[in-house]
Formats: structure tokens, C-alpha cells, sequence
């Protein structure tokens, strides 16, 4: 699951910061799907389905912030590459006490979209968290990680 | 846990989205810790503390990624309202296999930081995530929520 | 309608241009209500009304998009001042061949928020237009402006 | 005008909101200009035209916050996608009592600009507002819609 | 000039980075007042002078950056705290073979304004170098600095 | 080092401000390098090397600060085009009295990078001031400028 040769590529002598050279690397199509869970109460659920949230249509609203979050990734992760996104889609399946949230987002370009899956689902989980916070401030975001990634050299895989 | 009353409050008829009315709540000191997991395995964890990882020194990036996005709060989780932030601490402590991130934000306003406090520690967490990434993709976020919370009319309050 | 004697305030000398002076007005309770409508066909006003446009629900993203907005507004606009806001909403009021876009902006500041208030509106109407330019090409956002303006020394009107 | 065989495009099943998959479309020449038009009174244009207003030197402001604004469009407009900017014009046509903007804004890539156009117009015509509105708070913007789009499957047109 | 006794004030003990806590000072008045220099060539002074540089009006463009950068202070330098900014001027004066570039800010605020001001003019000057750069690569920013500084409990300065 | 003939290219008739067309320029590989010095005192130079800074950890906080303004160079400068930056570094050499700022950037684009770099050292030696001020208010940003550029149709060329 750990590689420790890979961590041979791009370090700095001195070991500090940097972006990473990706303009060798080739433009391929890239994807990558991305999970995170909002943990609350079988109440708070019934408050989200309904839509009577005091702060209005939570899913709604969380599935915006995750769109919009996908395209801000270079600007709030220091290391990250621009990138021309060319599809995000996010989705919520409301389950007993909990909301699974699930970012696709697709790319033409030299390195990979899991960092932008990634923070589209932690953004919507966020989303969803201010809007339930009044009833439930003791909700909990949780098991935010990759599911699936395909496109460029490092190959295709899933969970 | 969970406060059933609390979603009479601000429910607009339509029950759509809206950014509530705190213009006649009072200015006052308010603070919220907020706190995030990152599980991955111990090697990691040595290539962290040693400041070994391909894109350099993770945890120094990843603090500064949590104090910028504390301020950009507003920006991203669309009902959240702009506050003068005037104190952001982010602090790692690593464990065998899991770095603890634990964000404080401070204010002087009309409502409280929490969704400053958790988007920070959300922010670092995932910067974290992209320095390892390159040695272990299956890395996961987990934990995300509120420690505690004090100023404004609904009390202090801790885990 | 026009005060030409306003022109008299702030102006420099050599006329260029600067974010005035508002350190020495008072802070008070403000507000700004603007108004801006998309024109565009009935057969389009029913794809918006049955949620059933190429990009998905219309109204719920140009709701969330109108309350970011007001959120940017001080990055937008070349003088205007930030500002901590402290309400939004936005409204959409679908017509026989229009949709009349509707935003109340509040603050507490030194200054007013008719900028906040027609930055929404006017952004609601583009993500609007975003929605069903699949559809129509040839929709036209019109009537944009202040509706009603209420705090700060030049009082209180309401078109 | 509405082509309503295009909503078949890219629905998706429950209907919300998602950033549709360009990435299959053809990196092209693209381009497209909008118009937009601040009504205000012919006291107004002389102040504005003078550079005698209380703000300083309208148009240049409104030109700068144009062309800057056009580079925001896919961080406002929810599901627009990040494009690589080529060119933007944004010019001014003083009338009797209004004034004319119009911008031009071109790009190589999968998808059109005709948000860019319209966000560009839309900013600069708020930016005037924002310069006139201490002798006028009656302004009015209107008639903001595309032009002309060339580049791209669709065709190209001018109105 | 330098004062070794402050590093004693709000150091952690790990010396980590942090935003300090401003929670606790005095909202006071304040400004700061910086300058930046852009060294070229007489020939390109003129070119700047007469407005015939190949991008345009270089002065108005660069005025219009130096205000909104002033604005964009906290989401680019990481420690720094937003401000409510309430004013903010930028001028040049051309001379010989340089531009200085001149801006102060005020803020009603806990904490100053130099870094906004010092913000300004470097942006500013940065779009200056922009505007010329076709017509002369070598020109270089210099002499950034405060001149003077007022308000807060560390007195007022001028260089 | 001035190039007047430059200045016939892409000028505008009536002389006004816009963002010149590069979609007819080769997409091509492209670098620049630039550098900023910071002038303090020796005594804050042994503060930044020790860590030991009221603010903490100085070149670190530098270091983040740049790389992220490399991204936004686009949105801070009013005419520069949209570019996918492929990587940036951003070092720091401690001299007696002085740090000098490097950044190189790279690109694959249709045009140059110059701008992203001196944006980089710019608001690198930005940072460094502010975590310098409270012990050194008298700090100067000085010889910001471009030291090597390759790629595109004006040749390489180095200082």
C-alpha cells in the first residue's frame, strides 16, 4: 500500500517545499472519484430529507460548495497544480445517521484530479455540517479518502 | 445531543437556502477548536517526522494551508458570514500511524468560528494528504469535528 | 433623481481614482434590497419550474451562487469597501416569460450594501442564464437595480 | 430560438445540479462578446465623460474590473469551466443618457465563452454603477446579453 | 531601529508559525503610508507619460491593481489578519527614469495597515513591470518600504 | 535593453488598457526565474536562521506564501493571461544583513512566466517582512526583477 521508493522522486536536497515539475509528464484524460461521511443523528437525516433545516435546503447547497470547492483546490492546497477541470459531479446518499458524499471529477491534463475529488467532498461535507450544526453541533466528518482514480502513468485502481 | 427546537428557528416558508440574519446578535469573544484525523501507516509517519517526503516538508505547508483557509471560510461554505479573525494556531501531533490536526480560531463578532476551526483543520489535513499521497495513496481523513466551543448565547461547551 | 452636488465630495484633485475616506461615518444598521430579471421564453420559464434544464436545478444554484456573490463583492468591484455581512437572501419569482431575481442584503458597517445587493442579483441572473443558454441562447438580463435602501446619513427610499 | 431537444443533453436522472463532461469536445478557437448598458441621466454621462465623478476616473475603473472580472467567471457562475483566457477587450460607448459596454473574450479550448463575455459586461457596468451611484442611485443596467459566439460545434451566430 | 526585546512577545515554544492573537488590542484608527519604486528607462517613462505602452494606460491599470491588492492583503500573506480597510489611495509620480508608486490605507481596526499599504504598491508596481515589460525586460522594483505609520499602541512614525 | 518598436504591437487606437491576444502564439515550454532582496539587520537575520521569530517559523511561511502567488499572479495583475503553471520553487539565501528571494516557474503555454516569478519573490519577501516588522519596522524590499527567461518567440536570455 506504501511505496518508499516513490518518495526518491522530486525531493529537494534541503527538503524544503516546492511544486513539483509535472511539464514533462503527459496530457492524458484523468479521473478521480472521492468519499467522505457526515456522521449526525437519524433526527438530523430526517430534517435533511424533508428540507426543513433552519438554514434551508442543505443538499442543495452542499452540492454547490463541492463544485465550486473542486475548482478553488490549487488556491487552498500549496502544492497543488492548476488544472482544467472538465467535469464534477457531487452526490449525496442519506443513509440511518449518516450522509455519504461522492465527487467525480474528470481532467485533460499532466497530473491527476484526487486532490480536487478529495476537497470537493470535504467542502459539501463542511457545507452540510454549518447547515446542521444548529440541531446536531456534534456531527462528525469522517473516512474522507479516494475510491477511484484512472488516467496517467501510475495506473488505474479502486478501493 | 441533538436540539429539535433549534430548527424553528430562521426556517424560511419555502424552506430555500439563506445566509440567517445575526445583525442583532451581540459582539462578542468567541473561540472553537476543531480537530482532524489523517490515518496512514507508520512509514509515513517516519518520512513525515523526518521531513523526507518528495514534495519536502509537510508539516510546515500543511500548517500554513490551515491558517490561510481558516480566512477563507466564508469563501467556501456558501452560508457562512465573513469574520475578523483575529488568532488561527494549527498543531500536528503524530502517532504511530496518524497525525492529529487541531486547529483554534478566535473572533470578536456576532457569531461563532466553528466552521472556521473545522475548514482549517479540513484544509491542513488534505495538504497533508497531497504530500503523502505519492507514498500512500490510502490515506484517509477521519475524525473531522468541533473539541469545543465558548463565547456567544449558547454556551461553552467541550467534547 | 441626480444630486450634482454630491460630485463635490471626495473628488481629487487630479481626478484619478481611490477608495474614499469612510473612516469618520458612523456604523449602523444597514440594508439594500436589488432586483434584476432574465428574460427568456415560457417553454424555458417551464424547463426551470420542472427542474428539468441540461445542468440541473436553476433555481438552487443561482440561489447559492447569488449569496456567494454577495460575499465577493468588495473583489469585484474596484472601490467598494468589505463589509461583514450579516444577511442575505435571495429570491426568484418565475413570470410567464422572465424570472424576477430579488436580493436583501444587511450589514452593520460605516457603509451600505446596494453593491452587495446588485452583485447578487446580478450574478444569480448569470448562473441563471448559465443554466439555460443550452435552451436560449438569446436570454437578456435586464433591470438591474436598487430597489430600496434603508441606514446611513442620506436616509431611507424605496423605488 | 429555444431549441428545446437540448435539454435531453446531459440531464441527469434526479435532476441536480453537476458540471457537465466537456472533455470529449474539441479544443477550439472560440470567442464571443456581450453587451450591457447603464441607463442613467445625461447629467451623469458629462460627469462620467469629464472624469469629474467622486470616485475619480470611471471607465478606466470599469475597463480594469471588466477584464479582471472575466478571469473570475468560473469561481462565480457555479458550473462554468476553467478556461485559459486568451484575449478580453472590454470598451465603452458614452450615449445620451447611457452608456454602452461591450466586451470581447477569447479562448483555445473545449468550451465557449459566452459566461466570460457576459460576466465581464456585467462587472463593468456594477463598477460604473458603484462610480455614479453618489449622484444617481436610480441607475439602471440593462440589456445584457451575447452578441455574437463563434468557435465551437454549435455554430457560430451574431445576433 | 530593530528592537530584540519584541521576539519575545507571542513566540511558541516550538516555533511554529501562527497568526497571533490580536483579540485583546485596542480597535483604534489607523493607517500606513508605503512606497515602491519602478526603475526603467526615460524612453519608457515617456511611453507611460504620453499612454502609448503596447498593453495601454499603464497608470489607471496599475492604480486599479494596487487598490484591489490592498483588499487581498490577508488571503496573501498567511499570517495576517483581515481588516475592515476604509480607505485606500495610490499615486505616481514619474520621474527621470522611474515611477514611485505611493499608497496609504486606513482602517478602523485591532491591528495596522503596513502590510496592506506595502501589498498595494508592490502589486501596483508588479502591473507597472507588466505594462512595460514588452518595451524594457530589465526594469527592476525597488525601495519597497513604510514611510509612516499611525495609530496602534506602538506610536506613530514617519521615516 | 529598450525595444521601442515593441510598443507598435497590439497598442489600441484610442490607447485604453486590455488583455492582448495570444491565441495565434505557440503553446511551448517556458521558464523564468526571478529574485527579490530583503534588507534588514543582522541581528533579525540570526533570528530567521535560529527560528526565532515572534511569528515563527519565517522562510517556511515565505516559502508557501510564494508558491501560492505563482497561481495567483492572473488574478492580482489586471492583464495577465491564465496560465497552468507546471511547477514552482521559491528559495531563500540568508546573507549578512539581507535574504535574497528566488523563484523559477515553469509553464506550457502561449505565453511567458515572467510575471508569475516576480509575483512569487514579491509576495515571498512580502511575508518575510511581515514576520520580520515587529522587529525590524525599517526593513526594504529592494532589486525585484527578472534574472532568466527561456521559451517563446523573444528568444532566452539571462541577466
Amino acid at each position: 500500500m506504501t511505496d518508499p521508493s516513490a518518495r526518491l522522486t522530486h525531493v529537494r536536497e534541503d527538503g524544503t517545499a516546492h511544486m513539483v515539475d509535472v511539464s514533462a509528464k503527459n496530457v492524458t484524460a484523468r479521473e478521480a472519484t472521492a468519499e467522505s461521511i457526515l456522521r449526525t443523528t437519524s433526527e438530523v437525516i430526517a430534517l435533511i430529507t424533508e428540507g426543513s433545516l433552519p438554514k434551508g435546503d442543505a443538499l442543495a447547497v452542499a452540492r454547490v460548495a463541492g463544485i465550486m470547492a473542486a475548482k478553488q483546490t490549487s488556491t487552498l492546497i500549496p502544492l497543488c497544480h492548476p488544472l482544467p477541470i472538465s467535469k464534477v459531479t457531487v452526490d449525496f446518499k442519506p443513509e440511518k445517521d449518516a450522509v455519504v458524499v461522492r465527487a467525480t471529477v474528470k481532467t485533460t491534463a499532466v497530473t491527476g484530479v484526487e486532490m480536487e475529488a478529495l476537497t470537493s467532498v470535504s467542502i459539501a461535507a463542511l457545507a452540510l455540517y454549518d447547515m446542521v450544526k444548529a440541531v446536531d453541533k456534534h456531527a462528525v466528518i469522517t473516512d474522507t479518502r479516494v475510491l477511484a482514480k484512472s488516467g496517467g502513468k501510475s495506473g488505474d485502481w479502486t478501493v
